[in-house]
Protein backbone atom coordinates (compact mmCIF):
# COMPACT_ATOMS: atom_id res chain seq x y z
CA UNK A 1 0.00 0.00 0.00
CA UNK A 2 1.24 3.29 -1.17
CA UNK A 3 -1.17 5.20 0.65
CA UNK A 4 -1.51 8.05 -1.82
CA UNK A 5 -3.59 6.42 -4.54
CA UNK A 6 -7.41 7.06 -3.66
CA UNK A 7 -8.53 3.57 -2.94
CA UNK A 8 -5.01 3.17 -0.20
CA UNK A 9 -6.55 6.97 1.27
CA UNK A 10 -10.06 5.02 1.80
CA UNK A 11 -8.24 1.39 2.88
CA UNK A 12 -6.25 3.44 5.55
CA UNK A 13 -9.34 5.30 6.77
CA UNK A 14 -11.33 2.05 7.03
CA UNK A 15 -8.14 0.62 8.78
CA UNK A 16 -7.90 3.29 11.44
CA UNK A 17 -11.78 2.71 12.16
CA UNK A 18 -11.49 -1.21 12.42
CA UNK A 19 -9.05 0.18 14.94
CA UNK A 20 -7.33 -3.33 14.15
CA UNK A 21 -3.56 -4.74 14.17
CA UNK A 22 -2.61 -5.58 10.81
CA UNK A 23 0.75 -7.36 12.66
CA UNK A 24 -2.24 -10.24 12.56
CA UNK A 25 -0.59 -12.34 9.04
CA UNK A 26 -4.38 -13.50 8.81
CA UNK A 27 -5.68 -9.66 8.97
CA UNK A 28 -2.76 -8.47 6.91
CA UNK A 29 -3.93 -11.16 3.65
CA UNK A 30 -7.25 -9.71 4.69
CA UNK A 31 -6.71 -6.23 3.97
CA UNK A 32 -4.56 -7.64 0.90
CA UNK A 33 -7.54 -8.89 -0.63
CA UNK A 34 -9.85 -6.02 0.39
CA UNK A 35 -7.95 -3.85 -1.66
CA UNK A 36 -7.70 -5.79 -4.27
CA UNK A 37 -11.28 -5.93 -4.78
CA UNK A 38 -10.80 -2.29 -4.57
CA UNK A 39 -9.03 -2.30 -7.61
CA UNK A 40 -11.24 -4.71 -9.05
CA UNK A 41 -14.20 -2.54 -8.59
CA UNK A 42 -12.79 0.70 -9.63
CA UNK A 43 -11.77 -1.40 -13.35
CA UNK A 44 -14.63 -2.87 -13.73
CA UNK A 45 -16.39 -2.08 -17.05
CA UNK A 46 -18.55 1.03 -16.82
CA UNK A 47 -17.30 1.84 -13.53
CA UNK A 48 -16.53 5.65 -12.48
CA UNK A 49 -14.85 4.84 -9.46
CA UNK A 50 -12.79 8.37 -8.83
CA UNK A 51 -15.59 11.34 -8.86
CA UNK A 52 -16.55 14.02 -6.20
CA UNK A 53 -20.67 14.53 -6.43
CA UNK A 54 -21.83 16.69 -4.04
CA UNK A 55 -24.97 15.56 -2.63
CA UNK A 56 -27.23 18.46 -0.72
CA UNK A 57 -30.15 17.02 1.41
CA UNK A 58 -32.42 19.63 3.25
CA UNK A 59 -33.34 18.96 6.42
CA UNK A 60 -36.70 20.35 7.50
CA UNK A 61 -38.55 20.26 11.15
CA UNK A 62 -40.34 17.09 11.05
CA UNK A 63 -38.64 15.60 7.88
CA UNK A 64 -38.97 11.96 7.64
CA UNK A 65 -35.76 10.07 8.39
CA UNK A 66 -36.06 7.33 7.02
CA UNK A 67 -36.58 9.20 3.83
CA UNK A 68 -33.31 10.53 4.36
CA UNK A 69 -31.22 7.98 5.74
CA UNK A 70 -32.53 4.99 3.15
CA UNK A 71 -30.86 7.30 0.41
CA UNK A 72 -28.09 8.48 2.34
CA UNK A 73 -26.93 4.81 2.64
CA UNK A 74 -26.20 4.27 -0.95
CA UNK A 75 -25.03 7.65 -1.70
CA UNK A 76 -22.52 8.21 0.81
CA UNK A 77 -20.85 4.86 -0.52
CA UNK A 78 -19.93 6.24 -3.40
CA UNK A 79 -16.64 7.04 -2.53
CA UNK A 80 -15.67 10.46 -3.04
CA UNK A 81 -18.84 11.82 -3.14
CA UNK A 82 -19.51 14.67 -0.12
CA UNK A 83 -23.08 14.36 2.10
CA UNK A 84 -24.44 18.15 3.17
CA UNK A 85 -26.95 17.64 5.14
CA UNK A 86 -28.50 21.61 4.87
CA UNK A 87 -30.60 22.91 7.65
CA UNK A 88 -33.43 25.56 6.73
CA UNK A 89 -32.72 26.71 10.24
CA UNK A 90 -29.40 27.65 12.11
CA UNK A 91 -26.56 25.15 11.80
CA UNK A 92 -26.12 24.67 15.57
CA UNK A 93 -29.26 23.35 16.13
CA UNK A 94 -30.06 19.69 16.03
CA UNK A 95 -33.27 19.17 13.31
CA UNK A 96 -36.23 16.82 14.73
CA UNK A 97 -37.51 14.32 12.32
CA UNK A 98 -41.07 13.03 12.70
CA UNK A 99 -39.98 10.06 14.38
CA UNK A 100 -38.19 12.65 17.05
CA UNK A 101 -34.66 11.34 16.22
CA UNK A 102 -32.79 14.88 16.09
CA UNK A 103 -30.01 15.20 13.52
CA UNK A 104 -27.32 17.29 13.25
CA UNK A 105 -26.81 18.88 10.17
CA UNK A 106 -23.64 20.18 8.38
CA UNK A 107 -24.43 22.85 6.99
CA UNK A 108 -27.79 26.03 6.20
CA UNK A 109 -29.31 25.64 3.04
CA UNK A 110 -27.62 29.37 2.11
CA UNK A 111 -24.05 27.80 2.93
CA UNK A 112 -24.72 24.68 0.39
CA UNK A 113 -22.65 24.23 -2.26
CA UNK A 114 -24.63 26.62 -4.58
CA UNK A 115 -24.70 23.74 -7.83
CA UNK A 116 -24.72 20.46 -5.78
CA UNK A 117 -25.02 17.35 -7.75
CA UNK A 118 -27.97 16.69 -6.78
CA UNK A 119 -30.98 18.09 -4.51
CA UNK A 120 -32.77 16.16 -2.26
CA UNK A 121 -36.00 17.05 -0.16
CA UNK A 122 -37.12 14.54 1.79
CA UNK A 123 -40.53 14.22 2.97
CA UNK A 124 -42.46 14.36 5.94
CA UNK A 125 -44.19 17.19 8.07
CA UNK A 126 -43.66 18.71 4.74
CA UNK A 127 -46.46 21.85 5.30
CA UNK A 128 -43.72 23.23 7.85
CA UNK A 129 -41.54 23.54 5.06
CA UNK A 130 -43.85 24.68 2.23
CA UNK A 131 -44.57 27.37 4.51
CA UNK A 132 -40.98 28.60 5.10
CA UNK A 133 -40.93 31.14 2.20
CA UNK A 134 -37.42 31.67 3.14
CA UNK A 135 -36.55 27.83 2.70
CA UNK A 136 -38.31 27.74 -0.63
CA UNK A 137 -36.54 30.23 -2.32
CA UNK A 138 -33.01 28.73 -1.40
CA UNK A 139 -34.18 25.37 -2.74
CA UNK A 140 -35.88 26.89 -6.31
CA UNK A 141 -31.80 28.42 -6.39
CA UNK A 142 -30.21 25.38 -5.52
CA UNK A 143 -32.60 23.59 -7.47
CA UNK A 144 -31.90 25.84 -10.72
CA UNK A 145 -28.18 25.08 -10.55
CA UNK A 146 -27.99 21.41 -9.45
CA UNK A 147 -27.03 18.81 -11.83
CA UNK A 148 -30.61 16.67 -10.74
CA UNK A 149 -33.53 17.75 -8.68
CA UNK A 150 -34.48 15.26 -6.42
CA UNK A 151 -37.05 13.84 -3.91
CA UNK A 152 -38.83 11.42 -1.79
CA UNK A 153 -42.39 10.95 -0.78
CA UNK A 154 -44.03 14.43 0.02
CA UNK A 155 -40.58 16.38 -0.31
CA UNK A 156 -41.82 16.90 -4.44
CA UNK A 157 -44.73 19.07 -3.11
CA UNK A 158 -41.90 21.43 -1.36
CA UNK A 159 -39.75 21.45 -5.01
CA UNK A 160 -43.61 22.04 -6.66
CA UNK A 161 -44.06 24.84 -4.34
CA UNK A 162 -40.54 26.12 -5.33
CA UNK A 163 -41.74 25.82 -8.29
CA UNK A 164 -39.15 23.45 -9.65
CA UNK A 165 -41.93 20.90 -11.07
CA UNK A 166 -43.74 22.70 -13.69
CA UNK A 167 -44.95 20.25 -16.28
CA UNK A 168 -42.73 17.82 -15.39
CA UNK A 169 -43.77 14.12 -14.97
CA UNK A 170 -43.22 13.60 -11.04
CA UNK A 171 -44.83 11.24 -8.66
CA UNK A 172 -45.06 11.65 -4.20
CA UNK A 173 -46.54 9.45 -1.51
CA UNK A 174 -49.73 7.99 -2.99
CA UNK A 175 -51.65 10.12 -0.26
CA UNK A 176 -50.73 13.44 -1.92
CA UNK A 177 -50.16 12.25 -5.46
CA UNK A 178 -53.26 14.01 -6.65
CA UNK A 179 -52.00 17.27 -5.03
CA UNK A 180 -49.28 17.90 -8.10
CA UNK A 181 -51.51 18.80 -10.73
CA UNK A 182 -52.59 21.39 -8.90
CA UNK A 183 -48.80 22.76 -8.40
CA UNK A 184 -48.25 22.22 -12.31
CA UNK A 185 -46.42 19.37 -12.14
CA UNK A 186 -48.18 15.89 -14.16
CA UNK A 187 -48.67 13.30 -11.78
CA UNK A 188 -47.45 9.79 -12.60
CA UNK A 189 -48.02 6.61 -10.38
CA UNK A 190 -44.76 5.35 -10.45
CA UNK A 191 -42.07 4.21 -7.61
CA UNK A 192 -39.68 6.26 -9.28
CA UNK A 193 -40.28 9.21 -11.59
CA UNK A 194 -37.84 10.07 -14.17
CA UNK A 195 -38.20 13.97 -16.42
CA UNK A 196 -35.13 15.19 -17.39
CA UNK A 197 -32.96 15.84 -14.52
CA UNK A 198 -35.88 15.82 -11.87
CA UNK A 199 -36.20 12.93 -10.54
CA UNK A 200 -39.02 11.72 -7.56
CA UNK A 201 -39.75 8.88 -5.74
CA UNK A 202 -42.72 7.93 -4.17
CA UNK A 203 -43.14 6.99 -0.27
CA UNK A 204 -40.53 7.12 2.43
CA UNK A 205 -39.13 3.40 1.19
CA UNK A 206 -39.05 4.39 -2.81
CA UNK A 207 -36.01 6.64 -1.48
CA UNK A 208 -34.02 3.51 -1.64
CA UNK A 209 -34.89 2.71 -5.71
CA UNK A 210 -34.13 6.33 -6.60
CA UNK A 211 -30.96 6.50 -4.65
CA UNK A 212 -29.59 3.33 -6.25
CA UNK A 213 -30.95 4.85 -9.94
CA UNK A 214 -28.30 7.96 -8.90
CA UNK A 215 -25.14 5.55 -8.56
CA UNK A 216 -25.74 3.97 -11.57
CA UNK A 217 -26.20 6.94 -13.46
CA UNK A 218 -22.74 8.53 -11.59
CA UNK A 219 -20.73 5.41 -11.41
CA UNK A 220 -21.89 3.11 -13.67
CA UNK A 221 -24.39 -0.14 -13.01
CA UNK A 222 -21.88 -2.46 -11.41
CA UNK A 223 -20.91 0.20 -9.16
CA UNK A 224 -24.81 -0.14 -8.06
CA UNK A 225 -25.00 -3.50 -8.41
CA UNK A 226 -22.26 -4.34 -6.09
CA UNK A 227 -24.62 -1.56 -3.56
CA UNK A 228 -27.46 -3.70 -3.91
CA UNK A 229 -25.82 -6.64 -2.83
CA UNK A 230 -23.49 -4.83 0.20
CA UNK A 231 -26.90 -3.90 1.77
CA UNK A 232 -28.36 -7.24 1.11
CA UNK A 233 -31.17 -5.59 -0.56
CA UNK A 234 -33.54 -7.84 -1.50
CA UNK A 235 -36.98 -7.13 0.14
CA UNK A 236 -39.21 -9.74 1.53
CA UNK A 237 -42.19 -7.16 2.95
CA UNK A 238 -44.07 -9.33 5.64
CA UNK A 239 -47.59 -8.20 4.48
CA UNK A 240 -47.36 -7.25 1.28
CA UNK A 241 -49.84 -4.16 1.48
CA UNK A 242 -47.28 -1.80 0.61
CA UNK A 243 -49.64 0.52 -2.36
CA UNK A 244 -53.23 0.95 -2.07
CA UNK A 245 -53.74 -1.54 -4.54
CA UNK A 246 -52.52 -4.20 -2.45
CA UNK A 247 -53.78 -2.69 0.81
CA UNK A 248 -57.13 -2.32 -0.43
CA UNK A 249 -59.97 0.08 -0.25
CA UNK A 250 -60.56 -0.58 3.77
CA UNK A 251 -57.25 0.25 4.85
CA UNK A 252 -56.40 2.73 2.18
CA UNK A 253 -59.14 5.27 3.64
CA UNK A 254 -58.02 4.59 6.78
CA UNK A 255 -54.83 5.30 6.27
CA UNK A 256 -55.79 8.68 3.86
CA UNK A 257 -57.97 9.82 6.71
CA UNK A 258 -55.13 9.22 9.52
CA UNK A 259 -53.00 11.48 7.06
CA UNK A 260 -55.65 14.18 6.13
CA UNK A 261 -53.81 16.38 8.08
CA UNK A 262 -50.58 16.55 5.76
CA UNK A 263 -52.98 16.02 2.42
CA UNK A 264 -54.55 19.40 3.52
CA UNK A 265 -51.48 21.18 4.19
CA UNK A 266 -49.82 20.48 0.43
CA UNK A 267 -53.08 21.70 -0.95
CA UNK A 268 -52.69 24.08 -3.34
CA UNK A 269 -54.14 27.85 -2.84
CA UNK B 1 -61.13 16.44 21.17
CA UNK B 2 -61.09 15.88 24.82
CA UNK B 3 -57.30 15.98 25.06
CA UNK B 4 -57.14 13.18 27.69
CA UNK B 5 -57.07 10.57 25.70
CA UNK B 6 -54.12 8.79 24.77
CA UNK B 7 -55.44 9.62 20.72
CA UNK B 8 -56.28 12.47 21.28
CA UNK B 9 -53.00 13.43 23.28
CA UNK B 10 -51.26 12.20 20.44
CA UNK B 11 -53.05 14.07 17.84
CA UNK B 12 -52.67 17.27 19.84
CA UNK B 13 -48.83 16.45 19.97
CA UNK B 14 -48.74 16.30 16.01
CA UNK B 15 -51.09 19.07 15.41
CA UNK B 16 -48.25 21.31 17.70
CA UNK B 17 -45.50 19.93 15.43
CA UNK B 18 -47.80 20.43 12.42
CA UNK B 19 -47.81 23.88 13.44
CA UNK B 20 -51.35 24.68 11.57
CA UNK B 21 -54.26 26.55 12.50
CA UNK B 22 -57.21 25.02 13.32
CA UNK B 23 -59.16 27.30 13.08
CA UNK B 24 -59.71 26.76 9.09
CA UNK B 25 -62.53 25.06 8.67
CA UNK B 26 -60.48 22.57 5.54
CA UNK B 27 -58.33 21.62 8.54
CA UNK B 28 -60.36 21.20 11.01
CA UNK B 29 -62.65 18.51 9.18
CA UNK B 30 -59.01 17.02 8.39
CA UNK B 31 -58.51 16.56 12.04
CA UNK B 32 -61.62 15.34 12.55
CA UNK B 33 -61.09 12.66 9.52
CA UNK B 34 -57.36 11.96 11.28
CA UNK B 35 -58.73 11.68 14.67
CA UNK B 36 -61.62 9.45 13.60
CA UNK B 37 -59.06 7.12 11.44
CA UNK B 38 -56.53 6.84 14.79
CA UNK B 39 -60.06 5.02 16.40
CA UNK B 40 -60.85 2.97 14.19
CA UNK B 41 -57.16 1.82 13.83
CA UNK B 42 -57.39 1.49 17.34
CA UNK B 43 -60.46 -0.75 17.50
CA UNK B 44 -59.59 -2.91 14.36
CA UNK B 45 -60.11 -6.44 15.17
CA UNK B 46 -56.43 -7.86 16.96
CA UNK B 47 -54.99 -4.17 17.40
CA UNK B 48 -53.15 -3.53 20.40
CA UNK B 49 -53.12 0.36 20.09
CA UNK B 50 -52.41 1.04 23.81
CA UNK B 51 -49.22 -0.29 24.76
CA UNK B 52 -45.41 0.63 26.23
CA UNK B 53 -42.49 -0.93 24.79
CA UNK B 54 -39.18 -0.41 25.69
CA UNK B 55 -36.95 -0.78 23.00
CA UNK B 56 -33.32 -0.29 23.22
CA UNK B 57 -30.86 -0.03 20.45
CA UNK B 58 -27.52 -0.21 20.99
CA UNK B 59 -25.75 2.15 19.29
CA UNK B 60 -21.46 1.42 18.69
CA UNK B 61 -18.88 2.86 17.10
CA UNK B 62 -19.47 2.47 13.39
CA UNK B 63 -22.88 0.91 13.47
CA UNK B 64 -24.21 0.80 10.50
CA UNK B 65 -26.79 4.01 10.49
CA UNK B 66 -29.44 2.34 7.64
CA UNK B 67 -29.68 -1.40 10.01
CA UNK B 68 -31.00 0.87 12.96
CA UNK B 69 -33.08 3.47 11.07
CA UNK B 70 -35.26 1.08 9.11
CA UNK B 71 -36.18 -0.61 12.02
CA UNK B 72 -36.16 2.37 14.10
CA UNK B 73 -38.99 3.71 11.51
CA UNK B 74 -41.30 1.14 12.16
CA UNK B 75 -40.98 0.37 15.98
CA UNK B 76 -41.05 4.30 16.71
CA UNK B 77 -44.64 4.20 14.93
CA UNK B 78 -46.10 2.06 17.56
CA UNK B 79 -47.83 4.61 19.11
CA UNK B 80 -47.31 4.51 23.17
CA UNK B 81 -43.58 2.69 22.63
CA UNK B 82 -40.30 4.49 23.80
CA UNK B 83 -37.26 4.15 21.44
CA UNK B 84 -33.73 3.91 23.58
CA UNK B 85 -30.63 4.48 21.53
CA UNK B 86 -28.05 2.75 24.21
CA UNK B 87 -24.46 4.43 23.89
CA UNK B 88 -21.36 1.50 24.45
CA UNK B 89 -19.54 4.96 25.29
CA UNK B 90 -20.30 8.72 26.85
CA UNK B 91 -23.89 9.38 26.73
CA UNK B 92 -22.83 13.36 25.90
CA UNK B 93 -20.91 11.59 22.88
CA UNK B 94 -22.21 11.18 19.30
CA UNK B 95 -21.87 8.04 18.02
CA UNK B 96 -19.82 8.13 14.74
CA UNK B 97 -22.01 5.84 12.36
CA UNK B 98 -19.93 3.88 9.65
CA UNK B 99 -20.98 6.10 6.90
CA UNK B 100 -19.68 9.06 9.00
CA UNK B 101 -23.17 10.32 10.59
CA UNK B 102 -23.42 10.98 13.84
CA UNK B 103 -26.12 9.98 15.85
CA UNK B 104 -27.00 11.15 19.42
CA UNK B 105 -27.46 8.60 21.92
CA UNK B 106 -30.32 9.11 24.61
CA UNK B 107 -29.15 6.35 27.10
CA UNK B 108 -25.90 4.59 28.03
CA UNK B 109 -25.99 0.29 27.52
CA UNK B 110 -25.95 0.20 31.67
CA UNK B 111 -28.76 3.05 31.91
CA UNK B 112 -30.96 1.44 29.68
CA UNK B 113 -33.97 0.10 30.68
CA UNK B 114 -32.57 -3.55 32.53
CA UNK B 115 -35.80 -5.66 30.99
CA UNK B 116 -35.91 -4.02 27.82
CA UNK B 117 -39.23 -5.18 25.63
CA UNK B 118 -36.69 -5.35 22.33
CA UNK B 119 -32.88 -5.49 22.23
CA UNK B 120 -31.89 -4.61 18.93
CA UNK B 121 -28.42 -4.83 17.99
CA UNK B 122 -27.47 -2.98 14.05
CA UNK B 123 -24.73 -4.54 12.79
CA UNK B 124 -21.67 -2.13 10.76
CA UNK B 125 -18.09 -2.17 12.09
CA UNK B 126 -19.07 -4.92 14.52
CA UNK B 127 -15.93 -6.05 15.55
CA UNK B 128 -14.85 -3.03 17.38
CA UNK B 129 -17.66 -4.05 19.48
CA UNK B 130 -17.04 -7.92 19.92
CA UNK B 131 -13.69 -6.32 21.31
CA UNK B 132 -15.33 -4.04 23.62
CA UNK B 133 -15.80 -6.51 26.88
CA UNK B 134 -17.93 -4.44 29.02
CA UNK B 135 -20.46 -3.91 26.31
CA UNK B 136 -20.37 -7.40 25.57
CA UNK B 137 -21.08 -8.40 29.42
CA UNK B 138 -24.35 -5.22 29.00
CA UNK B 139 -25.69 -7.15 26.11
CA UNK B 140 -25.86 -10.09 27.83
CA UNK B 141 -26.78 -9.04 30.87
CA UNK B 142 -29.86 -7.41 28.61
CA UNK B 143 -30.42 -9.94 26.38
CA UNK B 144 -30.76 -12.25 29.61
CA UNK B 145 -33.83 -9.88 30.79
CA UNK B 146 -34.89 -8.47 27.55
CA UNK B 147 -38.49 -10.32 26.14
CA UNK B 148 -36.88 -10.33 22.63
CA UNK B 149 -33.61 -10.84 21.34
CA UNK B 150 -32.70 -9.03 18.03
CA UNK B 151 -29.85 -8.10 15.83
CA UNK B 152 -29.86 -6.93 12.06
CA UNK B 153 -26.61 -7.34 9.44
CA UNK B 154 -23.41 -8.28 11.26
CA UNK B 155 -25.13 -7.75 14.82
CA UNK B 156 -26.30 -11.32 15.33
CA UNK B 157 -22.30 -11.76 15.84
CA UNK B 158 -22.11 -9.25 18.76
CA UNK B 159 -25.33 -11.33 20.25
CA UNK B 160 -23.17 -14.74 19.83
CA UNK B 161 -19.93 -13.10 21.62
CA UNK B 162 -22.74 -12.53 24.22
CA UNK B 163 -23.37 -15.95 24.65
CA UNK B 164 -26.98 -15.19 23.22
CA UNK B 165 -27.30 -17.56 20.11
CA UNK B 166 -26.19 -21.14 21.75
CA UNK B 167 -27.83 -23.37 20.01
CA UNK B 168 -29.94 -20.65 18.25
CA UNK B 169 -31.00 -20.59 14.72
CA UNK B 170 -30.04 -17.18 13.49
CA UNK B 171 -28.71 -15.21 10.47
CA UNK B 172 -26.17 -12.30 9.38
CA UNK B 173 -25.30 -10.16 6.29
CA UNK B 174 -24.64 -13.03 3.72
CA UNK B 175 -21.01 -12.58 3.64
CA UNK B 176 -20.15 -13.31 7.41
CA UNK B 177 -23.41 -15.98 8.46
CA UNK B 178 -20.59 -18.83 7.72
CA UNK B 179 -19.09 -17.05 10.66
CA UNK B 180 -22.17 -18.27 12.90
CA UNK B 181 -21.42 -22.03 13.84
CA UNK B 182 -18.21 -21.11 15.44
CA UNK B 183 -19.67 -18.86 18.18
CA UNK B 184 -22.35 -21.68 18.74
CA UNK B 185 -25.23 -20.32 16.40
CA UNK B 186 -27.17 -22.82 13.85
CA UNK B 187 -26.47 -20.75 10.48
CA UNK B 188 -29.98 -20.21 8.74
CA UNK B 189 -30.16 -18.80 5.18
CA UNK B 190 -33.31 -17.06 5.06
CA UNK B 191 -34.03 -12.84 5.39
CA UNK B 192 -35.14 -12.73 9.24
CA UNK B 193 -35.01 -15.96 11.01
CA UNK B 194 -37.11 -16.45 14.45
CA UNK B 195 -36.19 -18.96 17.45
CA UNK B 196 -37.91 -18.54 19.97
CA UNK B 197 -37.64 -14.95 21.69
CA UNK B 198 -34.40 -14.50 19.17
CA UNK B 199 -35.24 -12.89 15.74
CA UNK B 200 -32.53 -12.12 13.51
CA UNK B 201 -32.42 -10.71 10.17
CA UNK B 202 -29.84 -10.60 7.10
CA UNK B 203 -28.38 -7.78 5.88
CA UNK B 204 -28.76 -4.43 6.46
CA UNK B 205 -32.17 -3.59 4.74
CA UNK B 206 -33.27 -6.82 6.24
CA UNK B 207 -34.26 -4.70 9.47
CA UNK B 208 -37.00 -3.27 7.92
CA UNK B 209 -38.68 -6.69 7.47
CA UNK B 210 -37.61 -7.52 10.73
CA UNK B 211 -39.28 -4.66 11.83
CA UNK B 212 -42.68 -5.11 10.44
CA UNK B 213 -42.59 -8.66 11.80
CA UNK B 214 -42.18 -7.06 15.70
CA UNK B 215 -44.98 -4.88 14.99
CA UNK B 216 -47.06 -7.47 14.26
CA UNK B 217 -46.34 -9.66 16.96
CA UNK B 218 -46.92 -6.06 19.32
CA UNK B 219 -49.38 -4.64 17.84
CA UNK B 220 -51.13 -7.01 15.33
CA UNK B 221 -50.90 -7.79 11.37
CA UNK B 222 -53.85 -4.80 10.50
CA UNK B 223 -51.07 -2.79 12.78
CA UNK B 224 -48.03 -3.47 10.55
CA UNK B 225 -50.35 -3.60 7.42
CA UNK B 226 -50.88 0.27 8.10
CA UNK B 227 -47.38 0.63 8.47
CA UNK B 228 -46.24 -0.76 5.61
CA UNK B 229 -49.12 0.94 3.66
CA UNK B 230 -47.51 4.35 5.11
CA UNK B 231 -44.03 3.37 4.16
CA UNK B 232 -45.37 2.56 0.36
CA UNK B 233 -43.10 -0.44 1.50
CA UNK B 234 -43.48 -2.18 -2.18
CA UNK B 235 -39.89 -1.88 -3.13
CA UNK B 236 -38.24 -2.49 -6.60
CA UNK B 237 -34.63 -2.71 -6.51
CA UNK B 238 -33.34 -1.40 -9.76
CA UNK B 239 -30.57 -4.27 -10.26
CA UNK B 240 -32.20 -7.44 -8.54
CA UNK B 241 -28.34 -8.47 -7.06
CA UNK B 242 -29.52 -8.50 -3.71
CA UNK B 243 -28.14 -11.69 -2.74
CA UNK B 244 -25.48 -13.59 -3.82
CA UNK B 245 -27.20 -16.14 -5.83
CA UNK B 246 -29.04 -13.20 -7.67
CA UNK B 247 -25.83 -10.95 -7.94
CA UNK B 248 -23.61 -13.89 -9.37
CA UNK B 249 -20.33 -15.15 -8.31
CA UNK B 250 -18.09 -12.83 -10.04
CA UNK B 251 -19.79 -9.61 -8.42
CA UNK B 252 -20.14 -11.53 -5.29
CA UNK B 253 -16.33 -12.54 -4.86
CA UNK B 254 -15.72 -9.02 -5.59
CA UNK B 255 -17.79 -8.03 -2.17
CA UNK B 256 -16.57 -11.19 -0.06
CA UNK B 257 -12.91 -9.85 -0.75
CA UNK B 258 -14.14 -6.46 -0.10
CA UNK B 259 -15.77 -6.84 2.98
CA UNK B 260 -12.88 -9.43 4.22
CA UNK B 261 -11.17 -7.72 7.28
CA UNK B 262 -14.87 -7.48 8.98
CA UNK B 263 -14.93 -11.16 8.25
CA UNK B 264 -11.46 -11.88 9.57
CA UNK B 265 -12.36 -10.09 12.94
CA UNK B 266 -15.76 -11.62 13.35
CA UNK B 267 -14.23 -14.97 12.99
CA UNK B 268 -14.39 -17.36 16.17
CA UNK B 269 -10.70 -17.15 18.03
Amino acid sequence: MTGHDPISQHLQDSMNHWGSGTDDPAMQQAMERSIAAHHALATSPGVTFEAHEDIVIVLHPGFELLDMVGPYHFLAAMIGATMHLATTGDVTEPVRSSSGMPITPTTTLDDAPSAPTVLLIPGGETGVLTSDTHAINAIRRLGQNAELITSVCSGSLALAAAGLLEGRRATSHWSVRHLLPGHGAIEVDERVVEDGNVLTAAGVTAGMDLAIRLVARFRGDTYARFLELGAEYDPQPPFGSGTPDQAGPELTALSRDFLAPLEEQLRAP
